[in-house]
């Protein structure tokens, strides 16, 4: 089992409306409700490659009842810890005239240190039957900026290998953690090393703590600094669509192919085929399984040597 | 007892943003939920000016459930109809450098056939013990066009005197149904009349067969062509502030007017007065109780005599 842990789930709505006019009433046309958070995402696309996924964390209140019932639907293991206050709900507007979609996102339940508590231990547990772990996505109100980290050593501890894909203080703590991997994009990385080259900054990020990290790079692919050397993954040429969950996806591709054993290479290509295909797809965070099959055979894979 | 009917009912959620930014990820500070449509708004300040209310309509789904528990909590008898399709959300986004708002609207729930059935049905009985009725705002999909005409000739048949608050099609085809009050805003009247000139506009409306129209003119006041007479009825000034539900006040006002038998002045000043008092109260829907109270004695209202 691969567990994945998304402390502020959402439960997202999209709202297509034909122009959004700022300052004035919009009427939606359509409206869809899916379950959210970007470890769930990750979860869900791990089970579409055939891994057994848990998925934990918070949810609270009438929307994440709803999440719930949602991912009660899924071929997913729903081990998520109550909290009083209500799961937060992310709005995405997609404006039909440009393509544009605005986001609105809530910040999420404040969580108290009792349910703090309750989760570290249920965390300690399903640590006990993982192959690996994700820690995805940003923290609620009332967790401390710390508790990436934390978790990271728990899962260190137990000898469960963890990816961690956050951004900003969370993710700079974390770090010196000591995660097996990080998966930042190239503004996040820019953010942690203060440097907008990526050779150098995925160099740079690795020193700071993490064992391996995998740069996303947009439609140039994924840049991987290792223990066993530096690649870069991209796919044949870059694919128009929505990046919505492309980020989840390279990050559900690199678990798999962590659990299976994959050389780094093939996990590269994994990554960097199913993120290109998740591109593809119309709906955010869905992929295309058959641009998936055929991306994976034409990503190319560079070694650099300059480390 | 004073009956609203809200066919649209909603979960109405308010978003306060720094800056809302088209087409980018906006983080949401603050979030506010309540419920909405414009009968349970009118029946909230019914309330407040103490008459017993009772608000029927159509209420399903999550969001219906999330509806009844706050309705729970106000000193209203729900009396809304289950539906199979979830009840509409609203999403009113404020934007802290500019004071404006963005308002999302979802479409609302399908109404059945046998849904309606049964809401007329309730309808019927709710109308037995009724002092007056007003039916309030959109229709939400799968209720026919003709529906308020529909509602119009059951109250008038059951003799119980109905307020129509509605715009477009609905309200061209109720007014023919002949319902004793309409209080269109200035742009429903130019829409009903092809006039943009109030006092034309609300004796044209009164031809096409409502008895009393009461046209909200914003700061203006209100306009109303009755068949007593015409007056126009003006705070000592125009009010900054919030105007939304500024004509829901209006509406609770004039019922309240209507079943205390009221002189029009009368009922004309006090809509007035609570109208700008909701403009004033911060909280969008919401008044000002000592505003209210100091402006109905300094609201102007003049009879005119070209009818």
């Amino acid at each position: 089992m691969i567990l994945t842990v998304t402390l502020n789930a959402a439960l997202d709505i999209t709202y297509r409306v034909p122009a959004l006019t700022p300052h004035a009433v919009n009427r939606v046309g359509e409206v869809h409700e899916r379950p959210g958070g970007k470890g769930v995402n990750v979860a869900r696309v791990l089970s579409s490659l055939g891994h057994a996924c848990t998925v934990t964390g918070f949810a609270g209140g009438h929307t994440g009842d709803v999440l719930r019932r949602m991912l009660a639907r899924l071929p997913l293991h729903d081990a998520l810890v109550p909290v009083a206050a209500p799961t937060r709900r992310t709005v995405a507007v997609t404006d039909d005239s440009t393509g544009d979609t605005t986001q609105l996102n809530e910040p999420g339940p404040a969580v108290t240190p009792e349910e703090w508590a309750a989760f570290l231990s249920a965390y300690g547990t399903l640590l006990d039957g993982a192959e690996a772990v994700a820690l995805c996505g940003s923290l609620p109100p009332g967790i401390h900026v710390g508790a990436y980290a934390d978790l990271v050593r728990r899962a260190r501890a137990a000898g469960v290998p963890v990816l961690l894909d956050t951004s900003g203080e969370p993710l700079r703590r974390g770090i010196a953690a000591r995660p097996d991997l990080i998966k930042p994009n190239a503004e996040e990385l820019a953010l942690l090393t203060g440097s907008r080259e990526p050779r150098r900054a995925v160099r740079d990020a690795r020193r700071r703590g993490a064992h391996a990290v995998v740069g996303s790079l947009g439609p140039d692919g994924l840049l991987a600094a290792t223990p066993e050397g530096t690649w870069q993954a991209a796919p044949p040429a870059a694919e128009r669509g929505n990046p919505t969950g492309a980020g989840d996806s390279a990050v559900a591709a690199l678990l798999s192919g962590l659990v299976e054993g994959l050389p780094w290479p093939e996990r590269l290509a994994r990554a960097a085929a199913l993120s290109a295909a998740t591109v593809l797809a119309p709906a955010a965070g869905e992929f295309d399984r058959g641009a998936y099959e055929r991306l994976r055979e034409r990503v190319t894979v560079t070694a650099h040597t300059d480390n």
